[in-house]
């Protein structure tokens, strides 16, 4: 629990300090990270980078150019985040509109199937159609509340968000394909933004390995919240592996292989790996099901003073890949909790619900926290330690603190 | 069915020539009708009057400066309308920030209870919270394929949005005020737009009765898809009635009464009602539920060549105020029918269900219709003829020609 205004002001000026800093290590280009070194974002005058110009700056908190955070209180009431408010996770600098030519021609390789085939765009979406709302939230959302000096954006509960798209079905296009190769234990997913780098696909290339099984329920997705893909967001084609961390919901996608052994790049083998703090390397488990969550949006100290009397505590919860069951909801930081109520429509299970609170509060201090279930897992009290800080749902550091006067 | 593309020239050209004509009417006001005399909407370089200059004009046809269509495929295919893509139809010029103030302090009061109330927006906002997903679409919609000379916008099927609202059900509010009078017939609500016009309230107010009962699923939302509800569609406050036309969900809204009698203002008394062709009068049915409609927006002539082979078919379909239970897909202009799909999730009987149907076409001109039921009722094939256009669901009007390449 810590207080968001100030996080913002100390936001604002690591990111400050971090242009500084980039200027500064541009002529010794070895030590500066491959991802950062390439991305030549300019900051326009709202204060955010120049390729998502069109996102809405006041629900955004700044960790860097390619870290940027939706503010606790702006994921907003509505079940689905506007695509102005949801969060930006770069690896590689976002492709542009010249890197990716005609959307309809933009090109996805399907191989490890019978036939292997390539597709445009204008192919995938005559092979068949569907929507789905998923959670999309950074394997590091939540980081900012471990305690041990963790490298990485400082994300509190923003690196998260509730969206619908619309795409093919994986298992639509692997049945045109004439069906999975049977030896297949992965689904390997590649982006294409390392290309316009010229770095060495090893390094900077975004491939990812999921259990095969997944590709039941995931889709090859080109719209989000009603609109085309925005490039920002991995337009014009991205995968979408409901119920699993982000890195996995491959951007720009322009390979699908069904694959024996896990993808061998870097930002499989060894980045994304959930290891004891002090340790690191590719026995330790990767990120990809999110477990179950929940957090509070209002009241926040971001929601304005809290008057005596009735009030509505407000959150959402998820369930991971499981559908989320309950939600119990403690005003004592904990010590005593009433179960919450549902509202608004259920998007399935892996998109998250929105639960309310109805109390009454008189002046004082209290400490709002909330613990979801899914019926088999709930949340822990406590974070799991770990070097990345990585998947942390423990319910205590998620607590909210208000002043009701 | 019409050409869309053909459409939206002839609706730039009457745009343009209806502000040339508007500028030359204003010397004699008393011919120009009340609501468009007091809009003063300048217009932008998008093309778009500027009170709504944050909208994607690409997705919009322009018909008057308060009248504002989406095309047929910018509704998206993620279910929610986003805000940007989302119809305008004003009877009185959307409320500036200057008018509208203090949001929090904005209010509503209640009437035709035990215990009337003026309640700020912030202290409906401790009274109960929800979302709820609903159709938001014109009583007009579907005017532009009468063929009678029928006066308003000739909307096709873009003055209708899902949209989801956050707010607080007019139940929680109402047992704050100690319940409804006991002799209340209907639940009346005004806007206060009206108010800066200083124009007679009798023919410059936008109240609507409705029948009391929907208070039960009625809400006064603050927030649209994520945001706080935007000034062009009403905000900070407006009463939602799911299931209902566009114009029972009163905008600014001022006052909620629970009343024996129907309001007697122009906008309730006389506008609004669906009376034969040639006459006119309040005895004949108010506009208030909407019936079970449907309409495809995938392929149609606004979304590029189609190609021989597999085609996914694509739409939407509303139940009115019962949940919609099937959708039929004709590619042969009525003559044989298929049971569609729906896909995505259901976000309850008021919102609109998408629906799919997959399958194979040759070269040649197909004429691609759809048919929605509710279980109780059905679409007809044609229109209901009356004077103003009015609750067109005839599903043969809506329609659409595709050339199969």
């Amino acid at each position: 629990m810590r207080k968001s205004e100030k996080k913002l002001n100390i936001n604002r000026r690591n990111f400050l300090a971090g242009t500084a800093t980039l200027a500064g290590l541009a002529a010794t280009a070895s030590v500066v990270p491959i991802t950062i070194a390439n991305a030549n974002h300019t900051t326009g005058e709202k204060g955010l980078p120049d390729f998502i110009s069109w996102k809405n700056r006041d629900a955004l908190i700044v960790h860097s150019d390619k870290g940027i955070e939706t503010h606790r209180s702006a994921i907003g009431e509505s079940l689905i985040t506007p695509n102005r408010n949801v969060y930006i996770r770069n690896n590689m600098p976002t492709m542009t509109d010249a890197q990716i030519g005609n959307r309809k021609d933009w090109k996805v390789s399907i191989y490890g199937v019978k036939n292997p085939k390539i597709f445009t765009l204008s192919q995938l979406q005559k092979l068949g159609h569907t929507t789905i709302a998923t959670i999309l939230q950074c394997s590091g959302n939540g980081r900012g509340f471990f305690e041990h000096k963790v490298r990485g954006s400082q994300w509190e509960t923003g690196a998260a968000a509730c969206v619908f798209w619309a795409g093919v079905p994986v298992k639509a296009v692997v049945d045109a394909c004439g069906g999975i190769s049977e030896n297949s234990v992965y689904m390997t997913a590649s982006g294409i933004d390392h290309v316009p780098t010229g770095l060495d696909p090893n390094k900077a290339m975004i491939e990812r390995s999921v259990p095969k099984k997944v590709f039941k329920d995931a889709i090859i997705a080109w719209e989000m919240n009603g609109v085309p893909l925005p490039n920002a967001h991995g337009g014009p084609a991205r995968m979408i592996v409901p119920g699993y961390f982000g890195i996995n919901n491959v951007k720009h996608l322009g390979k699908v292989d069904f694959t024996e052994k896990q993808s061998g790049v870097k930002y499989m083998k060894s980045s994304y790996r959930i290891s004891p703090i002090g340790k690191k390397g590719s026995q330790y488990p990767s990120c990809w099901e999110m477990p179950v969550k929940s957090w509070i949006t209002r009241p926040t100290d971001e929601t304005g003073t809290v008057k005596a009397g009735k009030v509505q505590i407000v959150g959402v919860a998820m369930g991971g890949t499981k559908k989320v069951r309950t939600v119990k909801v403690s005003a004592d930081g904990g010590n005593s909790w009433k179960i919450a109520r549902f509202v608004g429509p259920d998007l399935g299970k892996y998109a998250w619900r929105q639960f309310v609170l109805e109390t009454t509060l008189a002046s004082g201090t209290y400490t709002l926290a909330s613990l979801a279930s899914n019926g088999t897992d709930e949340q822990p009290e406590l974070r799991m330690e770990n070097r990345r800080g990585y998947a942390h749902n423990g319910w205590k550091d998620h607590s909210v603190q208000i002043t009701v006067v």
